[in-house]
């Protein structure tokens, strides 16, 4: 049998998956954590891929989704948190030359792009946004059915895109990024500081206030929770009105966390794109739905990298 | 012998020009006013292209540079300034039917964007984003050496990004684009105004003051001249910064009259442009030049696409 290879690389947990060639579900997944042992997270991640490699398989190829910045066409990890000895790893030849066995990488959210695209909600459009929205704001783009790169693998940052001149500061360090209004983190940051300044809100003295309980609240109809989603839908809005410009996709995607808030979200989000393009073909026959895929994405997008 | 035909499209003139294969100087060029005589603008050009049709030659492609928004994939013009009559038009289509010849087109912009990648400043580079500074800003992208095109022919509008929230209008109508800070109309506009508030300058009094004057004036140390330059590199480098982080090319490319300030205008946009980045790969490599073709761009990367 033909199997792909496809390891999700996280700070805290390696993932690896066996995919029968033709198929969309594993026939074996396996885990170890990155860290522990004293081993080396490269020595662990090898040991894993030696576990789950079949014997009687011919596997054709092997991918790795990286959790930072990476470089897919040189096959380098620049950087990986929670991993601080992978600086500039080639990571992908040294899995080549220990398996003779082809093998790419790319990071999580260009992944999980590929993914929606190839498989989940992005199937059959050429060019495509796909954004996933939790802690962080993560994207991917796909340009003329292929990942939009860049010269050096750092594409479609998306999150780090100036919104508000000298406004909050992003978790980069930079004022202003989209990613400091509209991510996870910044909708219950915002719900906090107006509870600090008595606004009444059903979340008011809760010990824990992450993007999951503002949509809860929100759903039940309090107030500071429904403006808090407005909020990030109309600044995530106007960034993705302006990319349009740029990329022109024909569908947006939207993932991670905080696209479980639904209309309360997409409902601004939609607004604020639709004052920002210049002419109606932007948007006229756009689509602007949630990721398919859900956690899975990055995992079966490795596997489109794998396989193509 | 075997040629290609490169048609520009402009608002008051056609130009076709008749290129040996493989060479890069036209055999031929000729040209028609695109209004005239009572007789449509369409009409005019399958007369032009006529007439430049070799008899004894095989023409392998022709190429047509449309002066507003097209759609490359789909062969249609969207719209045409000054060509009232044409909406929507499937141009392509039309001038293959009547001669039989395969027939491509794209917007302007994108044509200079080729020609610069294929034969001017970004020769060898896969990831470039070229962009004409004049009247307006037109910007072309090309990606993993393709022209980025979008799902409706309408990406790399870069000039139409939001750079200061409620900002300047622009020719657009939207407020805050970076056309409205750094065009060459934009650059007049600041001086004509610092002038009416009573900023001293050599331009004072002076009847007409486009861009190329303030440039003139900025190279014999006017100071409120080289105010306008560095202020538009300013807004120009802020958006470039940002747009690193979406398409990560390794060259920028900067035409139009308004880049013949030199360094007037460069410096100011690469110290902008550094301020903006989220790690030092967007920069570390990147060149930033000033584009090579000049006003051939446009018709020299309309033969590319018929090449292509």
């Amino acid at each position: 049998m033909d199997v792909y290879i496809a390891v999700d690389i996280g700070g805290t947990q390696l993932r690896a998956a066996v995919f029968p060639a033709g198929e969309m579900k594993p026939s074996a997944v396996r885990k170890l954590a990155t860290n522990g042992d004293g081993e080396e997270p490269l020595a662990r991640l090898l040991r894993l891929l030696h576990s789950v490699i079949p014997q009687k398989d011919t596997v054709r190829g092997i991918a790795l989704a990286a959790p930072g910045p990476a470089n897919g066409r040189a096959g380098i990890i620049y950087r990986a948190p929670n991993i601080p000895g992978w600086i500039n790893l080639p990571l992908a030849q040294i899995v080549e030359d220990e398996f003779k066995i082809r093998t790419l990488l790319g990071n999580d959210a260009d992944m999980a792009a590929l993914g929606e695209w190839k498989y989940g909600a992005a199937r059959g459009h050429s060019d495509v946004i796909y954004i996933t929205v939790s802690t962080g704001i993560g994207a991917g783009i796909i340009t003329d059915n292929r990942l939009l790169e860049g010269a050096s693998g750092l594409a479609g940052e998306l999150g780090h895109t100036t919104i508000v001149e000298d406004g909050l500061i992003c978790s980069c360090g930079h004022p202003g990024h989209v990613e400091a209004y509209a991510s996870g983190t910044a909708i219950s940051r915002f719900v906090e500081e107006e509870i600090a300044k008595g606004t009444p809100s059903a979340l008011k003295g809760q010990k824990k206030i992450t993007a999951k309980e503002v949509n809860q609240a929100a759903q039940a109809g309090d107030e500071l929770a429904i403006r808090a989603f407005e909020r990030a839908g109309l600044y995530l809005g106007r960034a993705l009105g302006d990319f349009l410009h740029l990329i022109n996709p024909s569908i947006v995607v939207i993932g991670g966390g905080v696209s479980h808030a639904g209309e309360l979200l997409f409902k601004p989000l939609r607004e604020a794109m639709s004052t920002r393009i210049i002419a109606p073909e932007y948007m006229s026959k756009l689509e602007i739905v949630p990721a398919a895929l859900g956690d899975d994405a990055g995992l079966i997008g490795t596997l489109v990298l794998a396989q193509s």
